[in-house]
């Protein structure tokens, strides 16, 4: 188990290709569809793939001048559980520029501004089986104006050190996967150790 | 914009908690349940919460001595996209250990055993409308033995320095949110310059 085996050549990419023969939606929700997904096989066999679809959404790692990352405390209800998170909310709709997003959800939930944006990651959630996506960005040059919550909304804005925040996740206490990478990929860019960049940027 | 405001006390919970009142199942799916979650807000009013369940997974990230990581490259016709990722799959039923399945999930696409695993992250992956629980782990100390796919699952094994794959997740090219995280926090335990272990552990 010594030798990397380097089989990422994009030739490869036939014998894993699925292809799609028909999408028939099964459910309309008020948040979610969900389609089920005929698709041939490599194999040639035929499979089904329940796909849930989701219009995407923004989220925002907003870190001082002096270290502190501003965070929001809610109740998720669906896992029955208090999460601290990354501020962050759902498109408008399909196609609203994730920026946009990231710009109103930061104000509403902690009442900041920032003077820019840099995209940290755009985080698809659960591939396997779900569109969604979340354009995770760090915003700098922070400036406080006014919270203005949706009305059914509610959290507390939580402030503490970047470098406390990764250390919870590193714990494993931030268990929510937007906030856990958010935080991480700000503490690589501004604080950590980061790896160089790669030499062959093509192979995904 | 200076002073933390530390407004993380747990009696503040209060203000923010949500109350379900009936949850009644609106599609039963090969892969997921959506759910319709009635709760009351804390205003007193109410609202609809979405629920998609989904059974969980588990996923790795395999690092070998020399500091090569083993991902799989696929094909998520969902999205529509090749991705590479670390190993990973769902629970075979509710309540698995997620431990069970991370070693059969790790054998089965790479065929590789490990002496060690770590939890790394319990990420939910969308906890504002989806119960998906990934639990990530380092797995260490590794030996090579036989792959054997499921009948509908195609891939390529890919193994690549762990620097290198971090660059990429930098860089926004792996945009699978395990991956990313997974990636991510293998490095800063076992690379990079983590931030020291916190000394109020019980916010969340």
């Amino acid at each position: 188990m010594t030798k990397p085996t380097g089989e990422f050549t994009l030739g490869s990419d036939a014998g894993i290709r699925e292809t799609p023969l028909s999408d028939e939606v099964v459910f309309r929700g008020a948040l979610i569809d969900v389609s089920h997904m005929q698709v041939r096989l490599p194999n040639g066999r035929q499979a089904l793939r329940e796909v849930v679809r989701h219009k995407g959404a923004a989220a925002i790692v907003p870190v001082d001048q002096d270290g502190t990352v501003t965070l929001v405390r809610q109740h998720r209800v669906v896992v029955d559980r208090i999460t601290l998170e990354i501020p962050a909310g759902k498109l408008d709709h399909v196609g609203e520029d994730p920026l946009d997003c990231a710009r109103r959800e930061l104000e509403e939930e902690t009442g900041l501004h920032a003077e820019r944006f840099e995209l940290l990651c755009p985080m698809l959630t659960s591939p396997g089986f779900c569109t969604e996506q979340v354009r995770i960005y760090l915003a700098t040059g922070l400036s406080e104006h006014h919270a203005h919550l949706d009305d059914d909304e509610f959290l507390n804005v939580v402030r503490m050190p970047l470098a406390e925040a990764v250390a919870r996740v590193l714990s494993g206490e931030f268990c929510d996967g937007k906030t856990a990478l958010g935080l991480s990929l700000a503490w690589l860019k501004l604080k950590g150790t980061a790896p160089v960049a790669c030499e062959n940027p093509s192979i995904t």
